[in-house]
């Protein structure tokens, strides 16, 4: 039990401690983790001798202490829960614990490669039957690997960042003309961090995941249909997503989600050894998906035909060396039915079906001061409830053209 | 005219100054330039005072210098020439001076994102051929905007790093199977290497590429061509690319192809506004490629379609930014003729059309063991010869798989 008020029975209890990277009194950022309502100063916790970390926990990212591996993630882990537990700490511990609503949350962690995946068959068959009508919505190599690309880590911004409306070419009748996206979505995406680098011409095997992924942000990939139906033949999205993808502050430990893994749908037909994962496992996580503060989708997690480790597998299968903060995310997380998809392509099936906004407005795509959150839960041990924060942002009218 | 013996008339004289950064004694790499064949410690030539860069050159990547900008680079390389050529410096510099056979180039810069175009007009229609016989070989967005991807930044490799057959997944007419590819190949292509950061919402006009772009680097994208022919729908290529980029040790700057540029094809239909540039001009590099040292091809990038100034005001438009160390390539550069071609896909015709190499062997991929040499120059002032240095790398066997 947390000595610290109001944290037992939180979302972010010392059950989950998500690290992040914040500001506070206009000082340098430093990292924390997050119990209840405050932030605890791992900065200050380090300096002051309450946790060792070799350093890592004095630096401006996450990235020193990703690197450190999956026994100093532990160790550290149990020494924070024995200072926010223990009431001998409290003396020592209390001056480091900040308000959560007086810290800014910067970007957590320096991006090496962004890569993103396509894993959800209700999202990849949604999309098909919206952009191939009449043909076979999933493609057919889409169930024997998991279809992913890369996108751009440069513009991979934390929570909170606005976001412009990208400016590009899309195609009209008379031709390919250039202005700001008329199309402008969203995908509510599960992100994964990973920590420890692997070697080039090494893969990584299906079982291994745990050994180099640090934990899990929620994502917003930002799209622009319009830019990116006319561009993506045949290499694929590029500036229909490369504007922006929005990542949560606070990066949840895998060792916070130790209860939240359950059994991934069964795949057929059957997959190639190095995809063979025993036992066969997702992550139960449940999005929240809000649209100037009306609720419009709850996607599930848990439904994803590819899991986390079997992406980390493929990416690295061919020698792909994989490094510290390299962000591999799961691509939409599409439910069976319309309120549970990922995107508002899906949600208003390619823009023919408005949706109503609780303030009486409705709307198909993103108009320009919308705010698009998504939040997540877990179920955490003993009944808690593990929160994964938000991701958020407000779409600015685009740039003004010359 | 330079003091350094044997400088003058090579493809690597004042005119030219490549940076690199080197091995040599078992030190730590340490930024140099190459004149003639020997290279200048510039971390020891800043240490002592003889050139200033505030620091940048005593760093193990190129990086912080890249970030200086224009103004820094232009004094810089002023600089560089004058201790070069004024004899008054000759016993300063001399001990600094180390033979270019006695050192390990490294990665120059470190990759923030990578770019890879695909920009030839012929290699494009090749491609398409081969691919989809009997269709249009250009797909309709081809002259409308230059097509690009993002591939894998953590993978980019310096020249001579040995590159292992990847493993993947091809399909077959019985469905896909797992091994070693069977159709490797390469790309040869151009990249142009970011010093100065763009802000996130603001674009790069056409007009601006000098200002962000330093220099130059040679480029083999390898590819895995029956990896990526079952991956890449709908979003690219992924996992056939990703297992190794090679680029030269030396980045030629800008500064040393002033004389270079030179008219590039016309476009038609005409260009979206942001994407006219004029004058309109390409590079003149001449490329060589040399397969276990028979040469095999010679690409023209002087026919380049799109221009690196289009590149990069196409990826920027929609307002992602650049970061220093970002790369961006060409794409394959192909010219008409089946002896100007980039890769061995066309090269051979899909594998149909052996070529035959000097030690009597021919082949249609590449086979372990195979060594594959890129180089090229460009026209420098008063008729001397730019040598832009070259990237090498052998194929070793598939890792043994389990």
């Amino acid at each position: 039990m947390t000595w610290v008020e109001g944290a037992a029975g939180s979302p972010y209890g010392v059950h989950n401690l998500p690290y992040g990277v914040f500001r506070h009194d206009g000082r340098e950022p430093r990292i924390g983790v997050r119990i209840g309502d405050l932030v605890l100063d791992l900065a200050g916790a380090e300096a002051a001798g309450l946790v060792l970390a070799a350093g890592a926990l004095g630096q401006p990212t996450l990235n020193a202490f990703l690197a450190l591996g999956r026994p100093q993630w532990t160790s550290v882990r149990q020494r924070i829960v024995e200072l926010l537990t223990g009431p001998e700490h409290r003396s020592a511990v209390e001056p480091l614990l900040v308000p959560v609503a007086d810290i800014e949350l910067v970007m957590p962690f320096q991006v090496g490669d962004y890569v993103d995946f396509y894993s959800s068959e209700q999202h990849a068959s949604n999309v098909g039957q919206i952009f191939r009508p009449g043909q076979p919505p999933l493609l057919p190599n889409w169930k024997h690997l998991p279809i992913g690309y890369h996108g751009r880590g440069g513009t991979v911004v934390v929570s909170g960042t606005p976001v412009t409306r990208p400016c590009g070419q899309r195609a009209t009748p008379d031709g390919p003309v250039f202005g700001p996206s008329v199309r402008l979505d969203i995908e509510a995406e599960v992100g994964f961090v990973v920590g420890v680098p692997s070697a080039l011409g090494e893969p990584v095997g299906v079982d291994d995941f745990a050994q180099y992924v640090f934990g899990v942000v929620l994502v917003n990939d930002w799209s622009a249909r319009d830019i990116q139906a006319w561009e993506y033949q045949p290499l694929g999205p590029f500036l229909g997503k490369s504007f922006a993808t929005s990542v949560s502050g606070w990066v949840v430990p895998l060792d916070a989600l130790a209860d939240a893994w359950t059994p991934a749908p069964a795949q057929d037909p059957p997959v190639l050894d190095y995809l063979r994962d025993v036992p066969h496992l997702g992550l139960d996580l449940r999005l929240t998906v809000s649209w100037n503060g009306t609720e419009v989708a709850r996607p599930p997690f848990a439904g994803m035909y590819w899991t986390p480790a079997q992406q980390l597998a493929h990416l690295t299968v061919n020698g792909a060396s994989v490094r510290t903060g390299d962000l591999f995310a799961s691509g939409t997380v599409s439910g069976e039915r319309r309120d549970q998809v990922g995107s508002f392509l899906e949600l208003t099936w390619g823009g023919q079906e408005p949706v109503q906004l609780a303030d009486g407005q409705s709307r198909t795509f993103l108009a320009d001061g919308d705010t698009v959150t998504i939040s997540a839960t877990a179920p955490g041990p003993d009944g808690t409830t593990v929160g994964l924060g938000e991701v958020t942002g407000t779409i600015r009218p685009a740039r003004s053209q010359p």
